[in-house]
């Protein structure tokens, strides 16, 4: 068999098994979008299924033969040795957790969503408590596992991730909750900003148009893509011209609605960006999560939140909302960009946001250092709330018990939340010193030559390189938290009035 | 291994390859229904995948073994003998063809498909003839290959109704054709039927309503289903409590929207009855594509079209559509029941249908018994529908170019279209006399005692039985045509008033 065989015969092997996750992300959509009720037991076995049948495959001899005749085949550093290599990685983490672990902590995560979800709402923490003290143990055996000589914490945030490590994230972390959190307490003690204009009432039909009219706009594609209703937004992709988009919204407010949909097309935008020559190998997808992040919050943030593009949206939300006539961008942007300390992670603006990931990063991080019990995580939690947001859950709903990831078995998957936030703005900071006045043309509603920025320096390269590499190769320098920093800053002083704190 | 085990093993290792299946329906049906028209390709691979993986499990060692070892640990004439046999008949069909073959047929149909829509289109044979050649060629293979010693044509036809044959088929369709040729010819010199109360204008949103009344009040349960829009209207199952329809509406005539809904969800309500506890195993299925349609005819022919139903329907029907205000269901009754001869089988009435049938078993036997080449198609296709229906198509997409079944490589298929027919009048005659009054019963909207007969004698035995073992269960009777010509003579006469012909 030739050289080049050898590779295209792993590709093959690779399509089969990048086909049942994209045919098993089809059945999930299905399920939050379509299913009847009825269907959910019979749903749920045949995802195992698939689950099973992929896993399978991914350690299947078959596979690491093809990949290890391939390697051999290609050239090092060229492309397709990437190719491999990423492949490698994705193989090698599979293999190195037992079949019996796998099956352990699938049981483990279905049984952990289900007593979540009871003790969430009965606030009683003692229903979750056994369950997650399962999911903590299998989880720092699936750390242990995957870290080999390295350390099991940075094992877990590899994974979404790749490369973040805990050493590299507690400094950015303190840096940001030392700006942050003093800069939070100013702006709590200052005149709280009218959201009045972003208020009203909002036909759901006519919020779907105007949110689907800036998503095409924005360059989301239609054609490959759909926006569906769903309880929580998210973004998926099923292959190379088929990227869906969910959404919500409520009735009295447009945020929810118009900003979950710039969200979401952001995502959508870096999958339909993806090159189409790799669909189906190792290489077409997103770098991480943190760079999944970045697009999506780039849309929503730096430019659905900026006063520039309300001068182009303002005459289409008039449009659309006529009670709304008279409204004037300078007005609407306060109440797209306020700051206030909450309790709700998934409620709160741009700069609490990555106190709340500090949060869930310092107790995650003590946890699988091990000097923490998950019976103490109540009130670590609580503690971490009250010392960097300065305020304190009264149920523990609000508190420990929030957040659905640990009950799914995803440790160290938050900190990709804010470290998205800071590639967000530093990548935007770039492309506002690359482009021509980018301002202008978004206050004219041209967003092309943005998106052609993000495809260049982000979506063409696929999962070629790792987030902190593109960062490099489009700033010219690593990662920081000083543009967020900046945006944020800046955006309090301008918003709340303060000037230093 | 106990011999509990080696059944239970066996289950598990079947229940893979039927969430294999349905997994595969659940993205047929994102296709037809969701899909942005960019996702087509990555879909017919993802769909590619399945099959082949679900292909290799049914032919895998692993399976026959699990199979030979659970037949050997249970009781002859048992329940799970009969689950086994089942599961062996179609592992046994699935190894028979050789790989080759398979990937043969599969690139066959892809080609003779995309052909078949340009030849359609274009009125022109020529483009579909060798695509065509090749199909019957590899389905003479097929055919063959799965008969042993037995005939190939029956091999073909066995696939879609269990032990259905040429021989049994030949006088069936020679009988309806001796009473249905003349009675057709007869009433198409009659005076035609006032059809103007079927017709008008139907909002769609309230078509919507309607349909989805009637099919609940069938006993259709939409949390275990939905109805969404489609170009051709089908019912598909994801498994035990997933049972979806489709429908399609014209503005200006009631009866596709209403009779597709009665007809899909009479295949659903089939499908939401078969036996929960047999749920992912090989029972768990309908008998047949002739059962399954008697089904889906019986409510859209004998409970639909009847005058009773709109004794109880009217009222609602000028709920939704106030224009029909003072229309009688003695009004309605003859537009539902019209008969007249024509050249498109989709859009035939109840009586003509079963010729059009005729027509290809015709054709397609002789085509199996080798006298026939492809080339004398066009010529063999005009003058059977000469013969028994009395037109003759002017343009050939009219003509043997009109069906989608030869092109997707489905030939034996049209003869359950018409057992379908025969069973439907059979069983029904049969509920009429076990029933008290069903006619009056109809005429309230009480259609749970005619499921309930349905569920007892059709839908809890899935695929244990025959289809012709269930009807003579059922009716103490075989399956004859005595029931259907009575039927669609009763019709005849009473709509057209004729006597005699």
């Amino acid at each position: 068999m030739s050289e080049t065989n050898a590779y295209s015969d792993f590709l093959q092997a690779w399509g089969v098994v990048a086909d049942l996750e994209h045919g098993s992300a089809v059945l999930q959509w299905d399920q939050e979008t379509r299913m009847p009720a009825k269907g959910a037991a019979a749903r749920g076995k045949i995802l195992a299924t698939l689950a099973g049948v992929r896993h399978d495959k991914m350690v299947s001899a078959e596979l690491s033969d093809a990949l290890h005749k391939a390697i051999e085949s290609v050239a090092t550093d060229s492309l397709e040795a990437k190719q491999l290599d990423k492949a490698k990685t994705q193989i090698d983490r599979e293999t190195r957790i037992p079949s019996a672990l796998a099956v352990a902590l699938a049981e483990a995560q279905s049984a952990g969503l289900h007593a979540w979800q009871n003790a969430r709402a009965e606030a009683d923490f003692s229903m979750f408590q056994q369950e997650l003290e399962e999911l903590v143990h299998l989880n720092r055996e699936k750390a242990s596992a995957l870290a080999g000589d390295g350390k099991p914490y940075d094992a877990l945030l590899d994974l979404y991730e790749e490369g973040s490590t805990e050493a590299d994230l507690k400094p950015m972390f303190a840096e940001l909750g030392d700006v942050l959190a003093p800069m939070i307490k100013a702006v709590g003690a200052s005149k709280p900003v009218d959201e009045s204009p972003a208020k009203g009432h909002f036909d759901p039909a006519a919020q779907k148009s105007f949110c689907k009219m800036i998503a095409a706009k924005m360059g989301y594609d239609f054609e490959a893509g759909r926006l569906d209703k769903t309880t929580h937004p998210f973004c998926t992709t099923f292959g190379q011209g088929d990227v869906r988009i969910t959404w919500r919204w409520q009735e009295d407010d447009i945020r929810p609605a118009m900003y979950g949909v710039m969200h979401e097309a952001g995502h959508g935008l870096y999958e339909q960006g993806l090159p189409t020559e790799w669909a189906r190998t190792p290489l077409w997808a997103a770098s991480g999560l943190g760079m999944h992040e970045s697009q999506s919050r780039l849309w929503e943030n730096m430019v659905g939140r900026s006063e520039a593009f309300w001068h182009w949206a303002m005459p289409h939300f008039q449009d659309s909302f006529p009670d709304k006539a008279g409204l004037t961008p300078e007005q609407m942007f306060p109440a797209l960009n306020t700051c206030k300390p909450s309790l709700i992670r998934v409620e709160a603006d741009e700069a609490t946001y990555n106190l709340h990931v500090a949060v869930r990063f310092e107790v995650e991080r003590l946890l699988f250092a091990g000097g923490v019990n998950v019976a103490d995580l109540p009130e670590l939690w609580d503690q971490t709330y009250q010392k960097l947001l300065g305020v304190r859950a009264e149920s523990i709903s609000d508190g420990v018990l929030q957040d659905i990831h640990w009950a799914m078995g995803a440790f160290g998957y938050f900190p990709t939340y804010t470290i998205g936030n800071l590639v967000c703005a530093q990548l935007f900071e770039q492309a506002q010193a690359d482009l021509n006045d980018l301002e202008s043309q978004i206050s004219k509603g041209e967003f092309a030559p943005l998106l052609q920025w993000l495809r260049e320096h982000v979506h063409q390269h696929g999962r070629r390189y790792s987030t902190q590499e593109m960062v490099q190769m489009a700033t010219g320098k690593p990662l920081t938290a000083q543009p967020l920093l900046n945006h944020l800053t800046g955006l309090a002083e301008r918003v709340y009035a303060i000037q230093s704190w």
